[in-house]
């Protein structure tokens, strides 16, 4: 077997470029080359013969892939979809409910993803939804976050409750196991965003806490192509929820089937059914599940190898970004250090006092924080190669890092090196352009 | 130069397999070899360094595509967008919509997409939307389709009209251009489906005519890889029209910008910059669209010469399909020939009389109908590797021929014989079964 981090890297992630330091596998993940080049066949196979492929092949295959997830995961396939990615799974939810605009009523957090959050402006926007903001104390108790949640649920005035697993910015772990016992006490349908659980976490809660509604991207952390996603929809919502468009399988009915295929082979399941064919799209990436799954369990020796390289990689790592960043450097953390997953953890740069009215706006105007962020980003990204996403949170910079198996502590070292170069030059900029105009 | 047919096949559509006849285009396309091609390259350009690739060459290579398909399609850039496919676009309009569902009101007709259909059913059956379909006769003259949609359309009871521009099932060309303007004429929204448009019928008309929305697919008579799409939307609706799924770019204003890009470059146009970016999808179709374009007019000379050679190869088509059929077997036609695109016709299969009870049945029972196409579907696509689209109307059996620049005469008489084979055969299965109940 080969070892994890460089030579890793060399061998399975080939395509990464050499002057790039790759600690944002968060943001898009990065694919083994041996799953890319069975992505790469299955696109020759679609163009083979599209008929055979779209009409028989892919409905067999799409349903292999699920019984392996199914399997890998732990729990029942028949509960899953594979989508193209988690923003579209929620679009499918919010907007395959027949809400009633006159009175439902939606609950998100303040670090909901931006697409998602969006999404739900949108329903709020066009159709007068409605919607309120729990905001997120930081770095926040899971009980805090629990208590925050049940005074708002408790009220009686939701229909529904969009929260994550694991949030993107900052990239921390989320109560998602209490917060669904909670949308089931007080009967408030669940949707939960886990875009960068599965291949973090264990998600075999799912089949025995039964939340209403959840997604999980599986070219983040699993190593599938980009882009897919698994969808999970409790089984009494199976009728409800249609797919993302609306395509042929719509009016699929636990006795009927789809047009093209034999009646018979098509009552087993109503929600595998009707996913399992969307119209013409490639399903290249879908198909590629399996592969995925084969390389880290073959090659990568399983989940929990996978998880111990990254916790170990991380805890080496924060020590060597707090040489860089300085000894005043924080990890995101809580009492019960349940925080971090195995691929996130985010760091606070100390600054100097200097720059505290740069601070200060950055963290009051959001429109400057986006113009200084995507300058920052454009020199991190295009100049040093070292992508590192930031937040400014608590009057502090932190900085999200990821931890996979093609790391070592190397990376983290000229990686905070580089971002805290990055930050200090704006930084300065912004502060001789404040004193100009003060 | 390569002639088309089969050498040109061998050459460009290498991975078409050997022991199918390809007479069915329509339905998902094919993409030439170097195509395909350039998507791989760019899904590996997508993990060499998926940060630069995706908040920066993406944008740029995006408008890059819009551009040249812009000028290729003699239409301004900057009302069009690239989407996954057509249903997607259809989607995206019908969900963008701020309906009045207590009034409003969509207009469609007896031969609309099934996905797109349903769509409009799915709104209706969750949302109350109200639609009325117009029944087509066949084989039609343009004026009198005309004139049954300008008697609902005057009625002032709709505020959209979805028509196509060629039809899926019959294949046959619609009276876009008058319907674009009785939809003006009576201030009805026009949603022109164009799925099988693009790469058929010249689309210059879009910035004369000012449809309220229109879409194709690329991927099927434009040779884009599986799948892409584009969406041309109205200048007085950039405003309103959202990305499918909403994404980061929800709220995008004239004078805002993405927030990771500087903000001067994105004040150029409100509409390419909402859906140059809609999260994590692979863009390498999208991006392929370039070569797509230089495909067709280095290799295979520019659309008129495309058009030219199948038009020749139809015509021929059709002589020998009748020899095959017999010779009361008819082009679907009308008085004008309007209805026939360069890349699709429809041919009736006469057949003996005993069979009226089996016929009678397929024409009155959707349900009897959709098990028979099942079955012949399957015999047909996974036996004979024949596969063709057919129907029944007015009586008769219609099969669809597409035609493109990989075929020849030969295709069309060895496909004749197989369906006319398949056919009969579960003719006299369903005869026989029909007499042993009776």
């Amino acid at each position: 077997m080969v070892a994890f981090g460089y030579e890793f890297r060399k061998k399975y992630f080939p395509l990464i470029r050499k002057d790039v330091v790759p600690i944002n596998h968060g943001s898009f993940g990065v694919t083994p080359s041996p799953i890319i080049e069975r992505q790469k066949q299955l696109i020759d196979e679609e163009e083979k013969y599209s008929d055979e492929f779209y009409f028989i092949t892919c409905h067999e295959e799409y349903i292999k892939q699920l019984k392996e997830l199914g399997s890998y995961l732990g729990i029942d396939y028949r509960n899953l979809a594979l989508v193209t990615n988690a923003t579209t799974a929620v679009n499918a939810v919010l907007r395959s409910i027949p809400w009633d605009f006159s009175k439902d009523k939606i609950l998100i957090h303040s670090a909901t993803y931006q697409a998602c959050e969006n999404t739900v402006r949108f329903l709020s926007d066009y159709f007068k939804l409605q919607y309120d903001v729990v905001e997120l104390p930081y770095p926040f108790e899971d009980d805090e976050v629990l208590n925050i949640f049940e005074e708002k649920l408790s009220t009686g005035e939701y229909k529904l409750c969009l929260f994550d697993m694991i949030t993107s910015m900052p990239g921390i772990t989320f109560p998602y196991l209490g917060l669904i016992s909670l949308c089931h006490k007080y009967d408030v349908w669940s949707l939960v965003d886990g875009a960068h659980a599965v291949g973090q976490v264990d998600l075999s809660f799912l089949d025995k806490l039964k939340p209403d509604f959840m997604t999980s991207n599986l070219h983040k952390w699993l190593f599938v192509p980009k882009s897919c996603a698994m969808f999970y929809v409790n089984p009494k919502h199976h009728d409800l929820i249609q797919t993302f468009p609306i395509s042929w399988s719509y009016g699929t009915r636990p006795i009927e089937s789809p047009s093209t295929l034999e009646e018979n082979e098509h009552n087993e399941n109503l929600f595998v059914n009707k996913f399992s064919f969307v119209g013409t799209v490639t399903y290249s990436q879908m198909l590629s599940v399996s592969e995925a799954l084969k390389f880290r369990s073959e090659i990568c020796g399983g989940e929990e190898n996978i998880r111990k390289y990254q916790y170990n990689l991380q805890r080496d790592a924060i020590a060597k970004i707090k040489n860089v960043f300085g000894p005043e450097s924080e990890l995101l953390q809580n009492s019960t250090n349940s925080l971090t997953p195995p691929g996130l953890f985010n760091m606070s740069l100390p600054l100097d006092e200097k720059y505290t009215p740069v601070l200060r706006l950055l963290q009051n105007d959001h429109r400057y924080f986006k113009l200084f962020r995507s300058k920052c980003d454009r020199k991190m990204i295009a100049e040093s190669k070292v992508p590192c996403r930031f937040l400014v949170l608590n009057g502090k910079f932190w900085f999200r890092f990821s931890v996979n198996l093609y790391n070592e502590v190397d990376d983290y070292i000229i990686g905070a090196e580089s971002v805290k170069s990055v930050m200090e030059h704006f930084l300065d900029t912004e502060l001789q352009s404040i004193k100009l105009k003060g």
